[in-house]
């Protein structure tokens, strides 16, 4: 088997025992569950409590990069350490007849693992590259790119994508057949997530156009 | 003091290091924060691992509320146990001209806590009721209520609003002065989360009309 159909590994953590008719095995499933998402949430364990923080990535192949301050501690600590990243997309509400039947329709990534700091130095360039152009494709080559300094003051943590669950809720409520003769409206309030026109900081130069890739990620 | 003015707890955990000028310690902004989310990433450790899980919440005053299913025994597991909620709002793509002050316009609340499986029937029913209409509100009242089975098979756990960080990030990028002299683009590329037109369900019998709070909530 080569990556591309490589079945994402089951253990305990990865097997659901409700609504397993919702998990997706397939690798490709995952890798575009975390390509269409924006922020994940960094679970860590710290002085044994669970901390879960927002913060942006990058993805290369089967590997996941995260980055913050060279001076977060609580970043730093998560080297060696077993971690949980979950990107989570709200596609939207599903409005069932009885309350108990109520849903959201989404699309989310839950991925277990063990992080490690990057120390090459190539390879923590090519995930800052990575995690801004996950935000803004094209980003990294039209602005200014590190210095020394700005890489120094820089953490990189990469996470194998190994043990991952992938769940998708798509379609309409699922009522019981006899609360079908209610009087009571069912359906799908979709959700949209979209970007509004790009705001030109006030000191910019005024002879400085939008760039193409920037009214790409806005359109 | 009363409620309304009581600051929230500060602790080692949620003084932050770290832009420090982004922490909003008032207890109206942390309720803003939730009132306007419409999902939580709860993080649990489980067998010492981090486990982090998107959610719907609820809240009441300075209780907040989830839900999940009584055979989730990773749910009820977090009867007594530190839990930590995080809801977060990503407002914005923060393009400087330099790839290191590139950030994100956001709001997130991190909740700390101890969680408790709520026994008592009124309080399970209020909480569910306040879980839905947060997601829709005025659909409690509008939809069939649960039954003795349904909420045997529905849990709620609660956790109390008093140790929390809050974090607000706006406006545009802060970039080096010497930067400013360069050929690239910066500003903010806003993130817009909004309701698309409601789908009824092809099941829905025809004479039934789409209600208030679905069209208030999807405009």
């Amino acid at each position: 088997m080569n990556a591309e159909t490589t079945p994402l590994s089951s253990t305990p953590r990865t097997t659901l025992r409700r609504h397993r008719e919702r998990a997706q095995t397939d690798r490709a499933v995952l890798r575009e569950v975390l390509d269409a998402g924006l922020i994940c949430h960094l679970g860590v364990v710290a002085d044994g409590d669970p901390v879960v923080l927002p913060t942006a990535y990058g993805r290369d192949g089967d590997t996941l990069y995260l980055h913050g301050s060279s001076a977060n501690g609580a970043f730093l600590a998560a080297d060696g350490q077993r971690v949980c990243v979950t990107v989570t997309h709200m596609d939207g509400l599903v409005a069932a007849r009885s309350v108990f039947s109520h849903s959201v329709n989404y699309r989310s990534a839950v991925i277990f693992g063990t992080a490690a700091v990057v120390k090459d130095e190539d390879e923590r360039w090519q995930a800052l590259r990575l995690i801004t152009d996950h935000l803004i494709p094209g980003r990294w080559a039209a602005a200014r790119q590190p210095t020394t300094k700005e890489m120094a003051a820089t953490a990189v943590l990469s996470l194998p994508l190994t043990e991952a669950s992938v769940k998708v809720r798509t379609g309409m409520p699922i009522d019981d057949p006899a609360d079908h003769d209610l009087d009571v409206w069912a359906g799908v309030l979709p959700i949209e997530v979209t970007f509004g026109e790009p705001v030109p900081d006030p000191q910019l130069r005024e002879e400085i156009p939008l760039p193409a890739h920037i009214r790409d990620r806005a359109s």
